[in-house]
């Protein structure tokens, strides 16, 4: 169903697809890498952009300083009634990997593959592309009816891949000028490709960097070894230990607070026909590695995770090199459901670690952070309506899903400022976000913006 | 006791310390790191350095191609009798983790420590101090007396710290060359500062890089996490499981061809007064790590050892990246003793990962190498002559000691040249190398050389 005021829009989405594509390269091109302190002006003159832009298309539009990167917020209070605040980020991951790109990074193109055109470049689908699908749709309803059908504001983040420091003291001093009906968030995937998705239950995040220190210095290992500590042992052992034989993760109390799912959840689950053999097949594996007595989708979507994001220790260049390393590091996440306890998981890690290190090692743990698992209230009526505008647009109806993500923002727009979060996106599983060559499809970004249109349309009926 | 010949060879050593020093310099500032392939002409460039300073001595010397770094073969006929070949090697072990260094570790310089003055810069004490310590030694005699006692030739490698690629098949060519009535090997250390070795018996080495491949590329821990096989664990359980809890190895059939000691050697190693708390101290440890109800000194001189010396998987930069590897790896090197067979060692280690690897991960073992054990057989007058020599120069008299390092060279020297060697050198335990700050003792230097003047002295009277 397509109302009239919709179908000049989508005409113009689709007359001007080339236009809103440039502008997604151009904001491609800006290395907006937070977490690493040598793109501190990237990142600067990545929010300046979006203002720019957001400024041209009429909204008030500006850049906020924080003690890290600088927040962009934008408002357009022309349109009537219903207020959303759209959220995403406009940072991305480092790139390394280097060697494995097919091409720069930060010199995107539309390629083609032999599932269709994909946008390729770092941020293409995590997050640049996809906030950029709710951009060019305002733009096209501002370009055909003058004005939005909603109060529409922005807010923009720039360290969503560095641990958002920021992002809590920005809304506890600003959240007034961020208040809405409703947050938009998008920052998510479909289901599957022909079947758009809100995404309702997302897991929560711990994380870690653990530093085992043994000798006072690296040594020769002919001289030392055997009587001497070795940390890249003892690190071993206690990574090793996190698991038990049939995947679960051994750390005390881990559990607790993960729920049961419901029949009826799990019902919904296995009648959307997930196909788990593919899931893993894509990436060359073939058998879960979860959580015994699982499904695939429980361990994605519903269970918690542990997880070595990274390790290394001693001499890892080219050639051989016989020390014994002083040091041996590891970085570790889990992701958190249901009322797990951030803080409750990291000290079952640290205890973990101290129970297992040797008299004469000491460890460090670096980074801690934690934010808890969140779960949508699907009863607010946009919910609906816009689960019915993306159906319009997609070959199938879409789905209410859960996410192995962490996107701890809808956490904070509830518990800050009381407003609850509705997420949709339009990723799919083989974007490599965070990895060598991501992508976009070309198809999620053109779908991506029709369907925002229709949203924007729906959301102007409840 | 100091023969009339001696006493003005050691007054000339004293006189011109400076120079001697000063060469060394030279030697040291060149970058002959021979695993790095971006070192090649450096190593080339010391090969040539060398044959420069033995031709200007009056040896024959000469700079051998090899398809990796050149040999240098020099020889001296006019001394009368007894004929050594004097061996060390003029490559050296990488750099990094260059900030450590306390200066550039190729601009060399004499350094006042509590301890005394030492030569501080890579190669110091491995293995460039150690083998002008006899070059210079050979200077000294020339100057003074016209000609050596006896007749010397000189062997130096440039791909010691790489695995001595060349030198087999050199040695198979040119062997002739080199066969001499004992070989000189100044490659080891002294048993205490004031204690000087003669070392007996040398552990042999295996080594291999393990790479566990998982999934076909790093994946988002978000969305695969829990249910895609994560390499990194995968390594971690296979290193873990290669020690038992009494720090045994576990794999099968190391401890075949591994020799108990015989009591008497156990005697003598016990009157030694070995300070194993100061070892252990002197590098920030205080429990021996290696196998229970072993001392240290068996553990670093006569049992086996099996260590990580690097490992690496996933994001190991500044920040936090929460990928889900798709490539864990580890270097580990196992140092054999008596009749181990490394190429059985090596199979016992692919059948433990083998036996751990889950059936979606593959694995490779990359740049295996094996080299056996080796003791020396004292028989030969010339041990007993060298150890009184030695026993003359320092304050306290010269032990047979065993070395925890593996010097393959001595192995074959007896098996493709039928010759005996006698492992002499003046390291010490702190001289760090193959680490940051590698240092050689001013001392070490200056009465290393006074060693070898008077051990020439003691090889013609035999």
């Amino acid at each position: 169903m397509t109302s009239d005021a919709v179908t000049p829009v989508l005409a113009h989405v689709d007359a001007h697809l080339d236009e809103s594509l440039e502008r997604l390269m151009g904001l491609l091109r800006l290395q907006s890498i937070s977490t690493d302190p040598a793109f501190k002006a990237a990142c600067d003159k990545t929010a300046d952009w979006l203002v720019e832009e957001l400024a041209e298309m009429g909204f008030d539009a500006a850049k906020h300083p924080t003690t890290g990167h600088p927040m962009v917020v934008a408002h357009d209070d022309e349109g009537e009634g219903f207020h959303v605040l759209f959220y995403g980020h406009y940072d991305v991951q480092p790139v390394d990997p280097l060697n494995l790109w097919n091409r720069d990074p930060f010199d995107p193109a539309v390629e083609e593959t032999p599932a269709g055109k994909v946008i390729r470049g770092r941020g293409a689908a995590d997050d640049k592309g996809q906030l950029m699908t709710f951009v060019e749709a305002c733009r096209a309803w501002m370009a055909v009816h003058g004005t939005l059908p909603i109060k529409v504001s922005m807010f923009f983040e720039g360290e969503e891949e560095s641990g958002s420091p920021s992002l809590i003291p920005y809304m506890e001093a600003y959240g007034e000028d961020l208040k809405a009906d409703i947050a938009l968030i998008c920052d998510t995937g479909m289901f599957d490709p022909q079947t758009p998705a809100i995404t309702t239950a997302l897991r929560g995040l711990a994380k870690l960097e653990l530093v085992i220190t043994g000798p006072n210095k690296d040594l020769h290992s002919g001289m030392f070894g055997g009587a001497a500590r070795n940390p890249a042992h003892v690190l071993s052992r206690i990574l090793a230990d996190l698991h038990d034989e049939d995947g679960a993760c051994t750390l005390e109390g881990f559990y607790d607070g993960v729920p049961e799912l419901s029949n009826a959840q799990k019902a919904q689950w296995e009648n959307l026909g997930f196909d788990a053999d593919g899931f893993l097949g894509g990436v060359g594996l073939s058998v879960p590695a979860g959580e015994k007595g699982r499904s695939v989708l429980e361990m994605v979507w519903s269970r918690p995770t542990c997880e070595v994001n990274g390790m290394t220790s001693g001499y890892t260049g080219a050639g051989f090199k016989t020390v014994l390393p002083s040091k041996a590091s590891a970085k570790v996440s889990f992701r958190l459901v249901g009322t797990q306890d951030p803080q409750a998981v990291l000290k079952a890690f640290e205890a973990h670690v101290a129970a297992r290190i040797p008299k004469d090692c000491s460890f460090q743990l670096l980074d801690t952070e934690g934010s808890p698992a969140t779960t949508m209230e699907i009863d607010h009526p946009a919910f609906e309506a816009a689960r019915q505008a993306l159906s319009d647009e997609w070959p199938k109806p879409a789905a209410f899903i859960g996410c192995g993500g962490s996107i701890p923002i809808a956490g904070y727009f509830q518990k800050l400022l009381g407003m609850d979060s509705m997420l949709i996106g339009f990723g799919n599983d083989d974007d490599q976000i965070h990895s060598p060559n991501e992508k976009y499809d070309l198809t999620s970004y053109h779908k991506g913006i029709r369907s925002w249109v229709r949203v924007l349309d729906a959301l102007s009926e409840i």
